[in-house]
């Protein structure tokens, strides 16, 4: 049967094409306050999908942005995958740098180009492709729940309630998610680690306002330069990340792993010109891919201060604030890094300005076994996707919900992703190969097919 | 005469604020390009009200806004006072702060709230109020040249070139500028210096794009940071400015001044509740009126970088940028310490990482004799408006029309300022207080008196 419905997804691609572009022109970015009604439309549009395929599917509210949950007609007996995903996707700012809109996909170059087009909204298509292809031959081989989550871009706030609360309509054997990378063109893979993520707001407060440079300056404490005095402190001129205890918990590269590694091919000559970077630069003594995927870091993903408009204003800022988020390794707690940030901040903070910190969400690093029989059967469908046999990789993002489902599931997760290293997620043009997502939907289609066979394996 | 001028401004008060009221309804921000229509406005606004007087008066085109001229009919033989002021205004921003709208000149608790209250259109009208007085009884004792300028908050880009160009329509025996403070309320002042300004902005450039921070984070070099890391470097712990030969050309603070200023009715602790401050920062080893009349600085004025709006976006900024600006005193050389500063962020800008440094505006500081024939009169004036003798100080601001005035016409600038240090100039709820708009156009008057008395000492 598995034949027959790979045969149907090639005939359908055009097709599938045009159903995506649909899915990516809803501006679904969470973030924004503003997107409520187009959150509750694209996860409509997508149960609406789902419905076409026999599978009951609900619109479910959560004190956030709604969930959508689905399920084919379970067999008793049969193992029962859970799939998640997100429909929705990161704010597309700055919008000049967009050579088309981010709401209005484009196909140009064997890629579409979109906002979400690869994270996650493509790779959830490719697993709707397959999954409607199943069901119109018959009916997939194995029990399937859909999990599509509408807060992936903003921590996942409600997401670990709502899994909690819902455990028992979830219960699965496996869980399945497709929101990474092929470690290269045509080189696919299965990713078994990730890292986490702590997110933090700093803002601090210097006079009650905003004070002229001339009559003031040299005898207050200026909140935007004391910002870069204290994040300054994060880093050690090699590098590493400045703060006690950070490292304490962090488990070593193994000496698999960094052999494994070695042997991909990953040239970072071409990676540094692709990112137009005249050096590579990071923690003294790993290669990019050891700092990408195995090491912990600390970033300001946004600063704001002051007079930031065009000419000259000679003001002394009264307020600074930066977002820093630090991306975590096993076995780093998140909680623990987060009390040691803080605390750093405060300590670091000098007489005269007063420092505000907050986290924005947390999540733990994540790391599955490289072998068992899952991973086996996995390896299998993506061959049949593919035509070769994947990569085991990990990956540098976060993503919350595996260690979620694992904690409220008993669970692990599969993480088979179809993007490209160059699909610039979370950056201007965007984009997924159409390649990547016929390949994934024929991978997705094998999967259903191969993890009908987990049972033995209770 | 004078006796006739000072009732006349006694008997116009209400009716001077209510000039007042119209000339700071005019949004005249020169830093923005949508203001051009009300940068005229303004400036024939001013000299309609200047014909009232018969004066001749002027709105001059320059490359940029326009300058008002205006002449009383001027008597060969009589001292030439050339009045600078300025009708531009900072910017407002940030709105939200204001308790009444900036634009809409409110009086309450005896000061009039609005943008530009103080800096500088209150202090120009307290003199054209005089003017006007004076013409009312048959004209001034003295020939008066206006130039009101338009391009003052933005470095007075345009004002050298029209003074150079104009320099023999502009000839005169003093110049004559109203935009510093009084020392404290009661305590009018004469500001024999003013500190320089070098405005500068860095733009720091890493990767093509803005990456996603956990895909890539840890493997290249973060703008955001790194400007941070640059920024931190430009003070020593202990307050002073690291840049190699900063300090070379400074003067040091007179014997003399360092004991006058210290019998100034100034509280430090007052200083510090009055701006919310816990404590004050700045150099070791000066006093707070030391650091702000005596000391230079460099000062972060505004820093944008990466994502800044609510909640999270995990993203490494391609691109960083602030504006930071120095203050300086005598004799610093503000094209030396413009090239220094671009030599130390360049030097300190890391590889990964190309940074762009531009000037915005530069102009050094001021320093006049502190006694001299001029000086004598200019305090018999302000004794005449405000019943006492006035304080002999410095201010930290920077006026850079007074170099411009000594180098292109040769003579010397008094400054007589009629606000006060709580004015708020450049921050939100900007005010000027009716007692100094009155007490000032009383002053004014009597300066023109005085200063026809200054002929025997050309």
């Amino acid at each position: 049967m598995l034949e027959k419905v790979l045969k149907t997804l090639d005939a359908n691609q055009k097709r599938s094409v045009e159903s995506l572009k649909e899915f990516l022109a809803i501006p679904s970015v969470s973030t924004k306050p503003e997107a409520k009604p187009q959150m509750q439309q694209c996860a409509k549009w997508l149960a609406d999908w789902l419905k076409v395929g026999d599978f009951e599917a609900k619109v479910m509210p959560t004190a956030g942005h709604p969930v959508v949950l689905a399920k084919n007609k379970h067999v008793a007996g049969r193992p029962t995958v859970l799939l998640y995903g997100h429909y929705d996707v990161q704010p597309p700012e700055p919008l000049e740098l967009w050579t088309t809109p981010p709401f209005e996909p484009t196909v140009r170059g064997g890629a579409i180009f979109a906002r979400g087009a690869a994270d996650d909204k493509g790779q959830v298509w490719a697993h709707i492709e397959a999954l409607l292809a199943w069901q119109s031959h018959g009916g997939l081989p194995v029990n399937v729940t859909l999990l599509i989550e509408g807060e992936e871009e903003i921590g996942s706030i409600h997401l670990p309630d709502f899994i909690h609360k819902h455990a028992k309509e979830l219960k699965a054997d496996i869980a399945l998610v497709s929101d990474t990378n092929q470690f290269a063109p045509g080189l696919p893979a299965i990713t078994y680690g990730l890292r986490g993520l702590v997110y933090m707001e700093v803002t601090l407060t210097g006079p009650s306002h905003d004070l002229h440079s001339g009559l003031y300056g040299g005898s207050v404490p200026n909140a935007a330069n004391v910002l870069c005095e204290i994040l300054a402190t994060l880093h050690t001129p090699d590098g590493k990340v400045n703060i006690a205890g950070f490292y304490d918990a962090v488990l070593p590269v193994s000496d698999e792993e960094r052999k494994a590694w070695k042997q991909l091919p990953f040239d970072e000559a071409k990676y540094a010109a692709e990112l137009k970077l005249s050096a590579l630069t990071g923690e003294a003594g790993f290669t990019t891919l050891e700092r990408c995927w195995a090491r912990p870091t600390c970033d300001v993903n946004g600063i704001t201060s002051g007079y930031q408009g065009p000419g000259a204003k000679t003001v002394i800022p009264a307020k600074a604030s930066a977002k820093v988020s630090m991306r975590l390794v096993p076995d780093q707690d998140p909680l623990k890094i987060r009390d040691a940030f803080i605390k750093t901040v405060r300590e670091r903070c000098p007489k005269g300005i007063t420092a505000e910190v907050t986290c924005e969400s947390h999540t733990p690093a994540v790391l599955v076994k490289m072998h068992s029989p899952a991973m086996e059967l996995a390896a299998e469908a993506v061959e049949v996707g593919f035509g070769l046999r994947p990569a085991l990789i990990r990956g540098g993002g976060s993503m919350p919900v595996v260690q979620v489902i694992k904690s409220a599931l008993g669970i692990d997760t599969l993480l088979i992703g179809f993007g490209l290293p160059d699909d610039r997620v979370h950056s201007p043009n965007e984009k997924f190969d159409l390649d990547a997502l016929h390949k994934g939907s024929r991978t997705a289609a094998a999967l259903y097919d191969r993890l009908s066979r987990l049972e033995g394996i209770h």
